[in-house]
């Protein structure tokens, strides 16, 4: 099927209707002014101290020569490294040192702002700039709810938490790994996970990374939804690469790195560092390994493919000194949020960072703290995609579906605040002075009442009732009423519309790629 | 007892040490660019329709004709007002209007910073500038905690919030009206719940507005603790008018706040405004509004007494437009608590808002998102005084036990974030970099073990263990950690020396009051 008969199933099936698709702009739009947190002095100290990093102590390439071979020809300075770690294991790779001006010739290529492709056309989402895009928790192996307290996740609750996904209207992205799939085989559960998106949702979706051959698969997808020549003008993927920070990539992301790069598909490069482990305790240190890291990444896909779309991404934590737990939601990395916001927009990159973080096991008080004080700093800092935006406990181990309901809240409250104040003359309400004059309430002016369902942010799940009404219906706490909640919204759900032909085709290609796994055979293209 | 000799009874005083006082600084110093939501052009539009407010439509006083003779000999126009309010009832009053000119001429005398003594003098606080301070919660009628639910305060609660309010390393002040001391005749209170902060505490002070005669009593125990010259420098007591918005100051408000006018003490001006019901449904005309009321109360103070500091106060809250209750931590109160603060610096005066507030009954997620989510805006908006730092339920119905000991946690970290990112040297860590190199994690490096003590915020009561200890331990939330924290502090509890020649004149003053008040008597001056 060419890309233009695609596209003209895609339209009849548009016309089927939209009836069952949820509300939401395709990404909010953030007026506040950015919180900066560094000098223009500071802002440069950090950036030499990322290229000291970067020409003077290096970044290592585990296991995957082809990499260290492309920074080479592109003049890096490449050696063998070989290091007796602590714990007496060796760490050996490639050990790759570059300069600035070579790093900044790449960087530079990647574009500023970029779209992503939704199967709904009125979702495509676009990155950079003033846009924000909040997307759900990705990774957890365990789910939790009140009923059962945690588990290992399962398949059912990938497709649970895409359809929750689907029906969020402050969800601007379907995400990737909801949860970790642990019934599927794991060489096979990124083909479940990507139907499970494109079937559940019609939101832009996130790839797989797990394997260069499942990136393959991801894009093979990718194709078959939107058409392989469409994908090549704006991206119908992104994925995320991970470094294992310190100063390191391996083979596995860089491999995935380099089918998305090649493929044309975005890219959003992310080190995870919890300071004071994977980098030194302190935050101008941590923010310089960070963009080290991170602009290496993206000097890498633009060597690969000039001007294939990056995206700067932070996740940083810290750990308690004390027990070495990983930490959320505390004020050094707010500052941090703060700043890799800024350093990415010093080089003109779109920024992924924060989410509603805890480290708390259920969403209790702490956990309230802790994703607010997450989610306030990742919104003013002018972050553009917010992964983990809802649903995140426990550092990231678990999916709680009270917690999702719950962040979604959250979302809501932040999709009004980028706002900002409107200043018009309906506004200054001098109607509502006349009518009513000093000492009366404005409870029935005229003037109130148009503005009646506008005025505020609408709350669904925090409760405003007083102590007696609160306490006659039971004293539920917030866990409690986002329980009823979730399973309301799994009941009430329907499938967004899909075209039979894509469906069918995606079906094709994933029971031939089972095949070819459970037979361990060698990936062959897929033949459309 | 002359002011020199009280000073030096002081000294000795605390020459027998202060082993017992709680750690902190005075106050924060807040390094964080704040969050501007107004652009000049808007800021110059709350500022117009403020004065047309004062100019048009004008500021009720009730039941108080000094004031407005003070206003109408000050240039004013002044005239009776009497008008049926929906309800049916007669609104009346003298309707005070006036001119830019006249009002700015007058609030441009109050200062832009000033100190509040406290009885240890290391804790005098200075409002104004980059200056932060947290306070503790004011005026809740009931008291809670996990063991009991919701009930009455006693005056045994208000002293056990001083205890713990003293014992708060991060509340730099002590606070006002800590709860509602039930169990005390309504005329003598006041009496109590100053001896209180003065025995129990030794941080600066709020003083009692619900009579003037109260406010008297207030700046007589004030004079005896500090010296009556003494306070005429820097004010000994800081006191909290509310404007009955809208657009409207009572007797009882004013005649406080001309008692402390006189007197050369503190004076926090602060509209009570749930926006909806006391203000329009439009954040434009709230400021507006906020604006007028707030700047009326000063320039009456400083029409009184040229140069009394004044703090413009910001209480914002808005209706829930479907059942009439008050909503806390929502994006419309974030938005106007920002401008707030924009506002009070445009007229170079200090600002108080913000809080940990919630609509929530008990400490749960909703409570943490909710108080999180006023106390990040209230930080980065750059306000001086932050009453209901700490302890705030139900809208300020409740003080809770848990709540204030879990808002100390959030003060805390506010107390880090608002340092900034330190970019020394050593906060680059080359060392760590050249001992750890790539691939290494960071745990026993040199840099890390150097910064081992600092190098991140450390939790009381948010708690980082992963499932299996957690849940091996019981699975307690929040609610339930932070019930064992205030037990544990307040039996603790060890009171600051206080002189006990001040200790003597204190509860005479009070005896003498009680008398008067007990047998009807007008007030007579203390003779000291």
């Amino acid at each position: 099927m060419s890309d233009q008969e695609r596209r003209a199933k895609r339209r009849e099936g548009r016309r089927v209707g939209h009836a069952a698709r949820a509300a939401g702009a395709p990404q909010l739009y953030n007026k506040l002014p950015f919180t900066e947190v560094l000098s223009a002095e500071g802002m440069e100290m950090i950036h030499r101290a990322s290229m000291r990093l970067l020409k003077e102590i290096g970044i290592l390439i585990i296991d995957y020569p082809p990499a260290a071979e492309t920074f080479r020809s592109n003049g890096a300075r490449v050696e063998k490294y070989e290091k007796l770690d602590a714990g007496g294991a060796i760490i050996t790779g490639d050990l790759v040192r570059l300069d600035e001006d070579t790093l900044m010739n790449f960087v530079r290529q990647a574009p500023s702002t970029f779209t992503q492709l939704a199967r709904n056309p009125e979702r495509s989402v676009t990155f950079g700039g003033r846009n924000l895009i909040f997307a759900p928790v990705y990774g957890p192996p365990f789910v939790a709810d009140l009923d059962h307290g945690r588990r290992r996740a399962t398949l059912e609750d990938f497709r649970n938490f895409a359809k929750l996904t689907y029906m969020a209207e402050h969800l601007h992205h379907a995400g990737g790994t909801l949860v970790e799939p642990n019934d599927i085989d794991v060489r096979e559960r990124h083909l479940d996970m990507l139907l499970a998106h494109i079937v559940y949702n019609d939101k832009a979706f996130m790839g797989s990374v797990t394997h260069a051959d499942n990136a393959r698969d991801t894009v093979t997808m990718t194709e078959i939804v939107f058409g392989a020549e469409t994908i090549r003008q704006n991206p119908g993927v992104f994925s995320l690469v991970n470094a294992s920070s310190p100063l390191r990539w391996d083979d596995r992301m860089f491999g995935a790195l380099e089918v998305y790069a090649r493929a044309r598909q975005a890219i959003l490069v992310t080190p995870f560092i919890i300071a004071g482990a994977m980098s030194p305790s302190t935050m101008a240190a941590t923010l310089a390994q960070q963009s080290a890291e991170a602009l290496f990444a993206i000097c890498y896909a633009q060597m690969l493919n000039p001007g294939v779309p990056c995206v700067y991404g932070s996740f940083l934590a810290n750990i308690d000194m004390r027990s070495g737990a990983p930490c959320f939601g505390t004020p050094e990395d707010a500052l941090a949020l703060y700043a890799g916001a800024q350093i990415a927009r010093h080089y003109n990159l779109p920024y992924r960072s924060g989410g509603n973080f805890t480290a708390s096991r259920i969403p209790d008080a702490q956990a309230g703290y802790e994703s607010a004080g997450t989610m306030w700093p990742t919104v003013q800092a002018g972050t553009n995609f917010v992964l983990h935006a809802a649903g995140w406990l426990e550092g990231g181990l678990i999916a709680g579906y009270e917690k999702f309901v719950i962040d979604l809240e959250m979302c809501g409250m932040m999709a009004r605040l980028v706002n900002g104040i409107s200043l018009t003359d309906e506004d200054f309400a001098w109607d509502a002075y006349e009518e009513v004059g000093p000492g009366h309430h404005f409870l029935g002016a005229r003037h109130t009442m148009r503005h009646y369902d506008t005025a505020f942010y609408q709350h669904t799940i925090f409760n405003m009732d007083n102590y007696e009404k609160w306490a006659s219906e039971g004293s539920h706490d917030t866990y409690q009423r986002a329980n009823a909640v979730w399973k309301k919204k799994l009941k009430e759900y329907e499938a967004p519309p899909l075209d039979p032909a894509i469906k069918e085709e995606l079906d094709a290609f994933i029971a031939h790629r089972r095949a070819e796994l459970r037979e361990r055979k060698p990936r062959t293209e897929w033949k459309r």
